[in-house]
């Protein structure tokens, strides 16, 4: 397979340096391709704005979405924008990389999403009528392909919990799950977490790596979170709010677009959101 | 009062450019002090990087946290995050102005938190102990303060309602009402969010701007988001979840962290996650 992994942190001899490290070296001696987009390394520019789109006119008003749509199909996005999407269009799998910051991304890989994701590409595409409301949420341009997060955070798993201060952690990260990587058509794999990462030391290290590798080896095997495909019948059209009585009793907020039929014989084995065990935790 | 609006949008001749300008306008007009943080017009830079702290050496190993707590400690954090630092002590309410890309803040915005909020000043703060875990979640620097984000989004309000396939607004909003706002101190109003903004036109501006006008006049009286105390003890530490039976029933995922008792009487007029009615949103 081919794997892209995009690295958003800006010290190689960090965890994170790390692990980038023990992720492409198994996927390498298991006869992957891999190719690292190294934000920091790269200089990636975070902020849309005018640059982006040189063939706009210099008085002309900057609508974001417009530019993007035009510049995507006038082929005029800027040379480090085309690349990434050269890369995201060659990936069968693309890992995102990088430390939990205030709850989210840091900027420089928000500021990726952002660029890349492009009108046309990632948004905006597909036919809307009274059978589908564009490609998306299942459908799109990177339908096919596989997408997981491998993400370090310096608080305690147990902050992270169904019931930790922090929110739970699928909870947290169900924008970028579900919103990010299965809006434009990705399937997405439970996420890597590794916690309380200024503790680990070295005696902490090998058993997160190791995880890591394991990860690495089901990354075509492992079963993606079932989300709800948009345009699969559980949605209305066009308000696109879930069909009544599709969920888990109890279900609602995030956990109301994952597909639990059939749940029982999977539960524990399977990510599910505001509910079950917990899934993959690197960090213990 | 004092007010500080941080702003995200490239373009001034957007709406959003408008909707700053109708909330400067008004809050002028009853007599408030404002400030603006245009960052885009200021050219901020997003990314966290070795840049951030000049006294660390050329070859010392970055460690973000560790980098920011000596820089904020020994007072040689760059000028431009010392100056928002100024503003945000100055500022009796915060506001955060943006448009809503990917289901979060723009890449700048977020790499003003990432830049601003220092270490020893916004997180890192407090004593643990058996009582107490740091002073975060409604304790804080910023504590005494309010603040409140103002939302544009393209898509359909009901594609972000309880059922809807986006997610519900405040949930998706969470992880920055809770974890970025509340997190500091700051007491959190229910955010303002105008939805299809690439529809709304001249005729739907007008009914917005109003709605604006009237929720900067009740930024002092507004009731904020219902968030429980960390240390007001519904939690247990050091696992920082929420003690047994604190919630209502059936109430999960982010729900939990709203303190609802008696909240019968409220319903309707209140914000509240992942149940009730909506609340303030100005596109309709």
């Amino acid at each position: 397979m081919k794997v892209l992994i995009v690295f958003a942190h800006p010290e190689p001899r960090s965890l994170n340096g790390a692990l980038l490290d023990v992720a492409v070296s198994e996927l390498k001696r298991l006869g992957h391709d891999v190719q690292v987009s190294d934000l920091y390394a790269q200089g990636w520019k975070s902020e849309v704005g005018r640059g982006d789109f040189p063939s706009l006119g210099q008085s002309e008003r900057l609508k974001p979405a417009a530019a993007s749509k035009q510049a995507f199909e006038a082929g005029t996005l800027t040379s480090d924008v085309k690349a990434e999407i050269e890369k995201l269009l060659w990936a069968d799998v693309l890992i995102l990389q990088f430390p939990l910051w205030w709850f989210s991304m840091p900027a420089i890989l928000k500021g990726w999403v952002d660029r890349v994701f492009a009108y046309g590409f990632a948004y905006g595409v597909g036919e809307h009528s009274d059978k589908r409301w564009g490609d998306r949420y299942g459908d799109g341009t990177l339908k096919g392909k596989r997408a997981m997060l491998v993400v370090t955070a310096g608080g305690w798993e147990e902050h992270y919990s169904d019931r930790g201060v922090n929110g739970p952690i699928d909870d947290l990260l169900f924008p970028i799950n579900h919103g990010i990587l299965y809006y434009p058509g990705y399937e997405v794999l439970p996420p890597f977490v590794v916690y309380r990462v200024d503790r680990l030391g070295d005696a902490g290290f090998e058993p997160v790596a190791e995880g890591l590798r394991q990860r690495m080896r089901g990354l075509a095997t492992a079963e993606p979170i079932p989300f709800r495909r948009q345009n699969g019948g559980d949605y209305l059209i066009p308000s696109m709010q879930l069909r009544a009585g599709l969920e888990r009793p109890g279900a609602n907020g995030f956990a109301l677009h994952l597909d639990q039929a059939g749940d029982a014989g999977r539960e524990g084995k399977l990510h599910s959101l505001g509910s079950s065990p917990r899934h993959a935790c690197g960090g213990r």
